[in-house]
């Protein structure tokens, strides 16, 4: 963990050469600047945060611990031509923080590798430099989220790349698992589907208009672009659930690949309700059912469950229930104007043609 | 966390087009048998390994969980033309595992992100691919370890890039600090110094002199590069230590620099006496001064403290002390043939003339 180390641009724990061990001013102030924003009187369970070897924390009692990590790569999972650096911080974390969410966690502690150019942690006249942009987005996110960053690593490098692990905390045993879906129980999403598809389409084509990149989002129509840029991670819901669901999963790669997983783990069929599809505006059935990084939590519940219509202000919808698998039948199956057809698997297969 | 989600090269959460979602065989191959390797019976806390959104973990009662995080890239932290894909692969995780043994920690878990170009998974000509041959070295020491991977990510990258995370518990309370060392403690170090840097500027002329690349290490010459191409992390030191050091890291980035650090966190200032330094073969007194990598622990103990001369089979020797700091001293010093002299902070630096 190389925060604690403050050196870790230019004098890597390397084979390579290094011309230079002096860290320039520019990087040695992003570090600093980094350790004092992500120091937090936050009561996380974060017991050291970054200065030593490992950061250390404690679950409170009964409590077990959650990790998931997240790689994304410049051209790959954000473009730099596309996207401001905040949106690329705050997608980072919000990926990280979503998958919390779908296990009904509260937040402990972010860690963060990051990769990048040197000349990307110097601004340009005056102005705040890439990285302290996306550390921005980052820790706008985190505040919010109640998370502080507990540590990380930091390096040069050609390609533009963050690697954020996420901690979290849940009642032993309590976790949502993608496994615990039974026959009988219903499908429910939470808040609305497409609207990320929707925003990244409108990006693009701002990009493509745009004579300077990324392309700023006019301020007046920034909310149709949010749920992409900007998603929302659904901590509070997630954590309600825990009492209410059989099996949870967020919708990171499109409800018909993710509901595909549940189905598996759980060993059921599925069908949904094309009508019931909470649709968001814009936004078109191939974009709720395929369109992916929505970051919505997609849920089972038993049909006994008074489901409420509401968590912390986002919709629950019910969007289908689960079968038992029969042979020779699709393990998904979508009901539109009355009848069923196979559901298959399309998450971004659609952008293929783009 | 994507190894879950069985589909993370071809079908990424990603905002750029993806030509084909079908998943290459040997990915997918890739996939399946690191789901299997990494399943084991180990009983380090990991409930809940490869498989959903999160790993689940939980410390034992009165243990606190240690998290670092370090990341690696090709041509800044090793070298495609110059090192084994097994070694590339556990020396990833070495670093991870040394810095849980800096604390004092045992192994709960790793999580591993893994970003490469795809015709690194897949083998030639009947032989292993560089991913599985990656794979075989992290997996070799961590079964060595006793440390299961419990997930992580893996991406198409156009450069090769490892983070590794590793989780690890420690009683409460009871973690070595860096900032623990006081003005009359005692200085030692696990094992012997300089060998990885010996092992790097060989490895260098092998790779000069080599027609395929990255050159294969004769066999019978194998040890003389090991300290380099396989260190061993000294955990087993590190968690007897936790009851008679009080301060402690790991040798990463050479001792001058590291000791530099306890200086600065624990408010001290320090003298090492060059004569008794554990000089390996072949290594100058630069190498172990300033080498790097050597991954040996330095810790401060108290006088009183009657260290033993080894522990679980590397020897433990005092190479200096701590002193009160004074205005005007350097905070490093060393003394050599009776004459004190200031101790630069030099870690890796003499690398810049290669």
């Amino acid at each position: 963990m190389s925060y604690a180390r403050n050196e870790m641009n230019t004098r890597p724990k390397s084979t390579i050469p290094v011309a230079n061990r002096n860290q320039p001013p520019a990087e040695r102030a992003l570090i600093a600047s980094i350790r004092q924003r992500a120091q937090s009187g936050l009561r996380t369970g974060l017991t050291l945060g970054i200065g030593d070897d490992c950061a250390l924390f404690r679950p409170r009692r009964g409590e077990e611990l959650a990790l998931t990590t997240d790689l994304a790569l410049a051209g790959r999972h954000f473009r730099l031509d596309w996207h401001q650096p905040e949106s690329v911080g705050h997608r980072t974390l919000a990926r990280g923080l979503s998958d919390l969410a779908a296990m009904g966690a509260r937040p402990v502690a972010a860690f963060l590798s990051l990769g990048l150019p040197p000349e990307l942690t110097v601004g340009q006249r005056g102005r705040a430099s890439w990285a302290d942009r996306f550390y921005d987005g980052l820790l706008g996110l985190a505040a919010k989220a109640g998370v502080p960053l507990g540590g990380g690593d930091l390096s040069q490098s050609p390609l533009v790349l963050a690697d954020i692990v996420l901690v979290g905390a849940v009642p032993c045993g309590q976790a949502m698992l993608r496994s615990g879906a039974r026959a009988g129980d219903l499908l429910y999403v939470t808040g609305q589907l497409g609207a990320a598809a929707c925003g990244l389409r409108m990006l693009g084509s701002l990009a493509a208009a745009a004579q300077i990149h990324p392309p700023r989002v006019p301020k007046a129509q920034a909310e149709l672009f949010a749920a992409h840029t900007h998603p929302q991670p659904r901590l509070a819901q997630g954590q309600r659930l825990r009492k209410l669901a059989t099996a949870a999963l967020d919708i990171s790669d499109g409800l018909s690949t993710d509901l595909g997983h549940i189905c598996n783990e759980s060993g059921v069929h599925a069908v949904v309700h094309a009508e019931r599809l909470p649709l968001a505006a814009q936004a078109t059935l191939d974009d709720a059912l395929h369109g992916g990084e929505d970051y919505e939590l997609l849920f089972a519940a038993p049909a006994a469950v008074r489901m409420p219509r509401q968590i912390a202000g986002v919709a629950i919808t019910r969007i289908g229930h689960f079968i038992k698998p029969r042979a020779g039948q699709a393990q998904m199956q979508i009901e539109r104007n009355g009848a069923l057809q196979p559901l298959e698997r399309s998450g971004w297969q659609h952008f293929s043609a783009s």
